[in-house]
């Protein structure tokens, strides 16, 4: 079986977010792609599932962002009847553990109380986004201290920063939460990059006016569902390519069910790894056979658990919960309720290697329920009506969830050719894009670059129309985060030893200069 | 297409050595197995080419070992009308070649003049043998500092171990030359299990009673293609295996020209990594699913240099070359004269980071022959007769030479099901063997190892026979390596400075007491 005629191949083992949004761009330029999807289903790392009684629980990518950039997934959703809802965590307050102790806090990160603490804790923030301010966005593989910050693993990075434990602790919990994975794994380069393209580490980790403000009424796969509905019969389901073919004029795209497909121009909208689900002639060149071996997937299980009542707002918490502590199962989790009050939920993440660890076992097994309890103290939280998990590593054409990290040393050697095109093929993908890459929004950014890529090659468009950016969204603004004179001119801990060493080092001069004074050893002038 | 009544399918993206002895041991128990190769050739990274005029010349693994262990290749070429030879390197100089500067030298390791840098080299070796006695070879992830030193680069380690300049670009390179990798690529907790599980710092860098003692006559890739004679029809090349339906009774193996092969249980005979080019189903479970993502293998071009007469021989040097400039595109060579002193050449080795900038440029770009020139001071290295060379990283069905790495973190979490059978499929390749992994040895024991698995899946032998040591090679005995006493009692540099300090402090105070004594401030008893 082969079909001919398409202009465009939008192939992957996966064609989620991305894929679909490259499609629609090219449709409404008056080509004709086709969507090949490996799946039984659109959407990729974002995945609704519809339980009897319970409607729209997410178990993927949920979350968008107040962003200029974010603007991209806006105005996609802008035309469907899509709305979003706010995240609670304004008004009522986060529950921190740590130690075995519960606190109740305001505000992105939890409180600290030890000055020493607090100093190490502010500079550490303050120095990441420092150290990303360096970082280009689209080339971080060209910053000043490249070459030495990838040679370093985030751990390396925390052990010179960090001298309190507390701080340290809650260092790791901000890597574990943020990119699934441990600070020894991931390069610093790429981290701070990462923390950079999201806007820095308040907006990364903020919910209100960050990371995680906004859902999807009905939960985010139902995009992918839409833009799907759009582009009809074009997206084929079950289509898992095995072997593309650009060796004559144009790319050949073979299915596993052993379908062919010829297309100009093919994009590989995957996540870069899963690339090695094709066989590829002529292979591909050297740097991206070995890219594609180097960048795997972090490692997250998403526990859903759904109780008849909202206990915890009844008690001013929000239902965000900042976990610390090495014995839970559970980094953090997010109310999950619906914008109207029904289904009350908690959604938590066993993260990294919890998420390793606890595979496999049930809820009962790992304690889910008993830490909530504890956290939010109420007996209320062991009694849940429903649950539901997606451990993602079980997924053959994700290999993980949220993103792909990159190891110590990846990114300045083969960072060069994470989107660069190979013949008639273009590569799409969260991990391609420069603004919230490794989010909903990145996989739009990045679909849209690689249809205008073909546009571009194709004499649509000229060569500087392919970087296009949004205009930022009117209904949903980015607003600038103001940080405090204190934030900016706390010194670090050993800064402020330093001042400490000095000033009593001053002090004493001056008591030795007026004792000496005073028992007329100075000569009076 | 579809083949019946086979009893064991060997398949892989590539069925290199350790597919073809698990093939061969099958058959030799009575069983009917199929063995389906992606490649035109057998071998995997086994690879002889012959030119005009030239014979076997090697591109791929090549050394075979005098050790206990390395006997199970000794066993099988005995069969085989395939003879060793020596590589030459005991009676003559190897060249070092180090800031600009060369120096003749014999034994494995570049002597150092500096004592300070004596000491410090010394405990380096000492050091990382000791720590390695530490890890058990079948199970590195139970190591009692486990999760410690995976947590660490090898950088971060000569970062705390080396005091000198000298020895720590001495180490950058061993792990250069041994793994093709960065040390900041590389977990220690993995590198140091590498080296003890091939016999240590000494064994595994040597030539002669070392790694590199002995080549084929021919070529390896030759053993392979006797394996394969005797094998039969039973080998299929051009059959890359896409598809693994194991959901029904038997194992339905299918190629990428749609063929499909049934058997009862399977051998995937590739890298992790390569497990990628399949598609599973079921899928598999989440931790072999996330581990075939993170084992990536290392970087070479291994470049091979003719020349017409074997002028490095009348001066005295062995052919060996060990270059540390980082300019220098080459960072180990090694003669590779036949044994008749026919077709003289050298074999160098591009490593790791060299390997990505240099990968397509010409040899004359990269200035191969002026290197040799100039470590080994003659002018004749600048006319070569023939160059061949192998970049490794644009094998679609290598990924890359010699063996796989593990980054950080990824030993401790995935090791464990390295070589864990998934219902009917069973694990070979070299990275899951426990002596010589990553060599051609390893490659045979993982082979026959997968195929007691299935005899003893079958019932034809017991669960105790199947990891099977084989007995010590009676032609080519490994000789153990004697320590000095210099070499085990001879401090570190802290532990000489802090002796240093004592010595200090003891003499002054000895002198202080005299004088005290002198001036009769001591009471006298």
């Amino acid at each position: 079986c082969r079909a001919n005629g398409f202009q465009i191949l939008l192939c992957g083992v996966c064609v989620p977010l991305k894929g679909l949004t490259a499609a629609k761009l090219l449709v409404e330029s008056g080509l004709n792609p086709v969507v090949l999807e490996a799946r039984n289903r659109v959407g990729g790392r974002t995945f609704t599932v519809q339980v009897r009684h319970l409607t729209g629980i997410k178990k993927g990518g949920a979350f968008t962002q107040p962003m200029y950039c974010e603007n991209k997934l806006l105005t996609i959703t802008e035309q469907y009847p899509s709305t979003t809802y706010m995240v609670r965590d304004r008004a009522s307050l986060i529950s921190g553990h740590l130690k075995g102790k519960s606190y109740p806090f305001k505000g992105p990160f939890p409180p600290m109380w030890n000055p020493l603490a607090l100093m190490d804790y502010n500079n550490l923030w303050r120095t990441m986004d420092k150290m990303g301010q360096e970082i280009p966005r689209e080339a971080p593989w060209r910053a000043p201290h490249a070459e030495e910050w990838d040679k370093m693993t985030m751990k390396e990075l925390f052990d010179k920063l960090c001298w309190t434990r507390v701080a340290r602790q809650f260092a790791n919990l901000f890597v574990n939460v943020n990119v699934t994975s441990e600070p020894h794994e991931v390069s610093a380069l790429w981290f701070l990059w990462y923390v950079k393209q999201c806007g820095g580490t308040m907006r990364i980790f903020s919910t209100t006016n960050g990371g995680q403000e906004r859902k999807f009424m009905g939960g985010s796969q139902q995009i992918s569902d839409r833009l799907k509905d759009w582009l009809g019969d074009r997206v084929k389901l079950e289509r898992a390519v095995c072997r593309i073919d650009q060796s004559g004029d144009r790319v050949v795209v073979e299915t596993l069910g052993q379908e062919k497909y010829e297309a100009k121009y093919a994009i590989i909208a995957t996540a870069p790894g899963l690339n090695l689900k094709m066989h590829f002639n002529p292979p591909l060149p050297p740097l991206r056979n070995q890219l594609i071996h180097r960048v795997p997937t972090g490692s997250v299980i998403k526990c859903m658990v759904y109780y008849s009542e909202n206990f915890w707002r009844k008690k001013g918490y929000c239902g965000s919960m900042v976990i610390e502590e090495e014995e839970a199962p559970i980094g953090l989790t997010l109310d999950d309720t619906k914008p109207d009050g029904t289904s009350p939920a908690i959604m938590g993440f066993i993260l990294a290697r919890k998420a390793r660890r606890l595979a496999g076992l049930t809820k009962e097994e790992r304690k889910i329920c008993e830490i909530y309890a504890k956290v939010l103290g109420s007996e209320e939280a062991l009694h849940p009506v429903h649950y539901e998990e997606k451990n993602w590593a079980e997924e053959e054409y994700s290999g993980g969830c949220y993103t792909v990290y990159f190891p110590p040393g990846i990114l300045t050697q083969f960072g060069k050719v994470l989107r660069e095109p190979v013949g008639k093929l273009f590569f799409a993908g969260t991990e391609t894009a420069t603004e919230w890459s490794g989010y909903m929004e990145g996989a739009v950014q990045a679909g849209e670059r690689a249809a205008r890529e073909i546009l571009c090659k194709m004499g649509k468009i000229s060569e500087h129309e392919i970087w296009k950016p949004e205009p930022e969204s009117v209904d949903v603004p980015a607003r600038p985060f103001v940080t405090t004179f204190w934030e900016r001119n706390l010194p670090s801990v050993p800064g402020f030893l330093k001042l400490l060493g000095w000033s009593t080092f001053l002090t004493a001069a001056a008591a030795t200069g007026l004792l000496a004074y005073k028992k007329g050893l100075l000569v009076k002038s």
